[in-house]
């Protein structure tokens, strides 16, 4: 069972200036531009079951997940601010999918009304059983924000007759998506009715999966090497490192964590923690982005970490709820430490500060030598995408964003990011005060009185802390060194005050040389934020610039980004660019002095097209010349 | 017209250590291994034409053209060294090829047997006129090695009724091919029978390429954005950047360079400068690979030129293909240089040293992030592919490597390449002594006595030089320095020496820092061949070690490679892998020093499978600390 739980949505809340604002955004932009672009490409009036041969805006096999995730979005967000109009709006829409509900339970408008002769036919390509899973979530979101049952009622429908279907029974199919996404789904279906069957439903899915005969090898003679593809080259439980699509493994990881989480399944766990130590230690970005190429939006190998790799936005976001589910199963800080990186850096990159253009991609770096294909793979955020799972994954992922700051227990409360904001515990609220993630000072007020333990996540980023506990300076190593969290278990009486320093150097980060992208190169951190270098912010590309490390690189505000953005200004130098020197050269580069300012990466790209880049030469301590020949010649 | 010839076949000749045992071993090992593969997996048995629905090894569209490369090399290899079993094969296979013409002239095993009512209906992406222009190769060398006409003859009856078929006039299809190649084979046709309407039919594919309406939107609807890749996205006369698949672009300015050579227009002339510079200036690999994605196959955007680009085999022989001819149109310097540089580096690397095994892709760094994809993108040469034009170019490629080295003007004989050979030039026979391209002394020995220019080229990548007539030191820095050659025009008597010594110092060589691949990384370069580090001679991998330029280089014999073969040696250190250190980290790298010995690029993984790295981070010199600091501090 999960040692944590996520806190529900109302029971948190976030007041900050770094995620706060982007959430308001949510409720004012992106759902609204996202429920238009649904409205103008056809995706919502698909329901209608309107559309027939030779008509335009011919329904898609993906489009039916797109709606569901702007409706899960539109619960979501009603739950952190609520909106008349909005609940409206969803009302409506709800009524609409639930009218094109089929009277066996079947809900899907593109094998309504385009090819309904092959329901059920093409698991391995055609995105039925993923569209049937987001409209669950959606549904299950709904309930959660309104406390009706229809749209719950006629996903649950569907889900019954997905489990006459598919199953281990005589005349079932034995098939599972080539797409996950329901197996997660599910489970949240049997939190949500308390109904076993839906768990024992996506377990089969789960564990179906990769099981000879292959289903998809059976189903479309695909041969053995593209199934890691489809996470689908053994079972499950024989897995140990991440392959394939990235986002499609990452909803399948969620969902073995959370199988693990509701049947105790030791081996599914540690296969869970093994594929996620794979990911998180040898095939993602400092960013947090997984997915190192376009061919297949696919993670490849250990170390093979391009800069113009793939790190799709809807990847990033699946990796945090990945790692929240492992955060819950075990507590441990590793998993919040890379939530947060993910959270503050490639995850929100994928989505402009206003709410209205997305990247599909977040490359590392973007540059003269970009290459550019189509809007996926484009070097500025665009409004939407033929493919526009990740703008509608914004949509949902935004509202929750506080329950991403907070872990729950019987009796106890963890911060595990303290970014400001509030948290209502029992009968204690409690409040952070902080500029978090630009100061490490935070306070923690307690309003109410109220006996649990206050657990306080210690970042593995940080190397040295304070606290004191009503103005009373306390250390606690020893609970710290155990877990990375310091907890107190009191009585915690009304106004009573915790303050937390984090110390929030500015870092220079090496990666390990196996990457061979970032060889010789290194990129800036500062709590938890990776730096980007802009071209717009400085006299050269970012590509020409050296750091120099043994400046002194200070905060300073930003212009044109929002007000307490904090930016890091240091020294370097820009390499020139002699005229006629040709693409290769044996002279030695011509350097000039430069002053160099970085902006968090998730912010970057806000103020017009510019070049950009998180990995840098340094001028220093990164060769062993000296070193090298002091210690050893 | 060209200024300069390239030399006939017969009258040049390798004596060399480093290229002629490649052309010995394609006659013994590579032709017949290529011949039993065609004969293995149908390619020759598809001439019998008794192919039919149900049965294996069903023709495929281009088949004809690997089998028509094993030909044209089995020809131009008989004119290098006479083999009897050779010439009898060829007759055979020769008169099996005619015998599968069809009464109209029709020559196309996959059209005549699989799909004969497609002919001619999917010129984007058939192959058909591509298959059609290696068969006319072939035909031209066998006439060339064979004086018989036979495959000529039957050859120009298909080239008439492709005219017939293609062409300005009423009825005729405005069509040109999706993978070039015809244009530059009808050239050839041309010179063979002087019959100008294969100029002229080669002028019309290349000049209707890309005009409006565009022939391959209006026959597969092929959006505007897919063209660039088949050079189809506007008028030849109008593309000034090298686009698209690599190969079939270099087989494209070939022929446009032919057209200009033939018809003296200088707008093609002009294009084909333009676009070479391109390519050699913005989008070529150190080593002359070109093409930097696998996605297509293809040029992507200046300076990107990733280390696990592609580098196409055949996309590095296309581009000396196409920079032969402009070094025959312009005589200047810079394309001798990169067809040299392209020919020890990056065309050579393809091919085992062996003679039976090839890489499809010539990546600059071969790690433990490689990605490995297929036989394809392999980390290893492999002795086929199901797409096998890379192991037959090689059977053509090879016989043509002494023809590289001279060129031939009406009273000129210039010196291209110096490696160990001769010439028969008029009454001359012109010997050159080397041990070229390991070492940069060259003596040049005039045998017979005639009146006429000799002239040498001074690589570009030479710093220093010295030339002895006759034992007399003299300098002729005027004349080099006008066109990068020294120049003698003389009576030449009997027994006299040329002696040219090339300074051939160990160069650094650095990349512009907009490739993102290279940027603080150096390479090694001796003379003309680009270095590689490869694991199994050094203790480290290749990507953990660090250069000391400082450090003495020397040449030193390399145990494994052929005799002479001279790899470098110099200091450096390796960074280490402390345990549990984590894929980012903020400790400074450790460094043990090192011993590293690099080989020449062109000779890698041929003892066994190991790491690779052209690029290597240097521990001095590239970083601006010092200087920097005492120049601007």
């Amino acid at each position: 069972m999960f040692k944590y739980n996520s806190p529900k949505l109302t029971a948190v809340r976030l007041q900050d200036g770094f995620l706060a604002p982007r959430q308001r955004t949510n409720a004012k932009v992106t759902i609204p531009a996202a429920v238009q672009q649904c409205r103008e490409t056809g995706r919502i009036d698909a329901f209608l079951l309107q559309w027939r041969p030779g008509m335009p805006r011919k329904p898609h096999i993906f489009w039916d997940s797109d709606f569901a995730k702007v409706l899960e979005g539109m619960a979501l967000q009603l739950l952190v601010t609520s909106d008349a109009s909005l609940a409206a709006a969803l009302d409506e829409y709800v009524d609409l999918v639930i009218s094109a509900q089929q009277p066996d339970g079947y809900l899907n408008t593109y094998f309504t009304q385009v090819e309904p002769e092959k329901r059920w036919q093409k698991l391995f390509c055609n995105h039925e059983l993923y569209c049937a899973g987001h409209l669950m979530e959606a549904a299950v979101a709904h309930f959660q924000a309104t406390g009706q049952r229809k749209f719950l009622d006629c996903l649950c429908r569907y889900a019954d007759y997905i489990g006459t279907v598919f199953g281990p029974g005589p005349g079932q199919k034995k098939g599972y998506p080539g797409h996950e996404e329901i197996e997660l789904a599910l489970c949240k279906l049997y939190d949500t009715t308390g109904e076993k069957r839906y768990l024992d439903l996506a377990e089969f899915f789960v564990r179906e999966r990769g099981q000879e005969p292959n289903y998809f090898h059976v189903e479309e003679g695909v041969a053995a090497d593209h199934l890691p593809a489809m996470q689908a080259h053994r079972p499950v439980a024989e897995q140990h490192t991440a392959e394939g699509h990235a986002v499609r493994a990452v909803y399948l990881y969620s969902a073995m964590a959370d199988l693990a989480a509701r049947t105790g399944d030791q081996v599914l766990l540690a296969r869970c923690e093994e594929i996620w130590s794979n990911i998180t230690e040898k095939r993602m970005y400092l960013t947090g982005g997984i997915g190192s190429t376009p061919i297949g939006e696919r993670f490849t190998l250990d170390y093979h970490l391009p800069q113009d790799g793939y790190a799709e936005s809807c990847a990033a976001m699946g990796l945090v709820f990945f790692t929240r589910r492992m955060l819950n199963l075990t507590g441990k800080r590793q998993y919040a430490d890379v939530l947060e990186q993910i959270l503050y850096n490639g995850a929100l990159s994928g989505i402009s500060l206003a709410g209205d253009r997305f990247f599909y991609v977040n490359r590392l770096e973007s540059g003269s030598d970009t290459w550019e294909r189509g809007d996926t793979f484009a070097k500025d955020r665009r409004p939407w995408f033929s493919c526009s799972c990740c703008p509608t994954s914004f949509c949902r992922f935004m509202p929750q964003l506080a329950t991403f700051c907070w872990s729950w227990a019987e009796q106890e409360l963890r911060l595990e990011i303290p970014a400001a904001g509030q948290a209502t515990f029992c009968n204690c609220q409690v409040e952070v005060q902080s500029q978090y993630p630009y100061d490490g000072t935070i306070r923690v007020i307690f309003h109410g009185q109220e006996q649990f333990t206050f657990s306080c996540r210690i970042p593995g980023w940080c190397p040295r802390f304070a606290v004191a506990l009503n103005g009373k300076y306390q250390y606690q190593n020893t609970i710290l060194q155990e877990n990375g969290y310091l907890s107190w278990n009191r009585l915690w009486q009304d106004g009573e005050v915790l303050e937390i320093t984090l110390d929030m150097p500015v870092a220079f980060v090496r990666a390990d040389w196996r990457v061979s992208a970032c060889r010789g190169a290194v990129a800036i951190r500062r709590g938890p934020l990776v730096y980007a270098v802009e071209g717009l912010d400085n006299a050269a590309d970012p590509g020409a610039l050296v750091l120099d490390l043994k400046s002194p690189w200070q905060p300073e505000p930003v212009p044109g980004l929002p007000e307490g953005t904090l930016g890091l200004r240091g020294q370097g130098w820009q390499e020139c660019l002699p005229q006629d020197r040709g693409l290769y050269f044996i002279d030695s580069p011509q350097w000039e002095p430069a002053s160099i300012l970085a902006v968090p990466y998730a912010l970057w790209q806000n103020r017009g097209d510019t070049r950009m880049s998180v990995w840098l030469r340094s001028g220093n301590e990164c060769c062993p010349d000296q070193a090298g020949r002091d210690r050893f010649i």
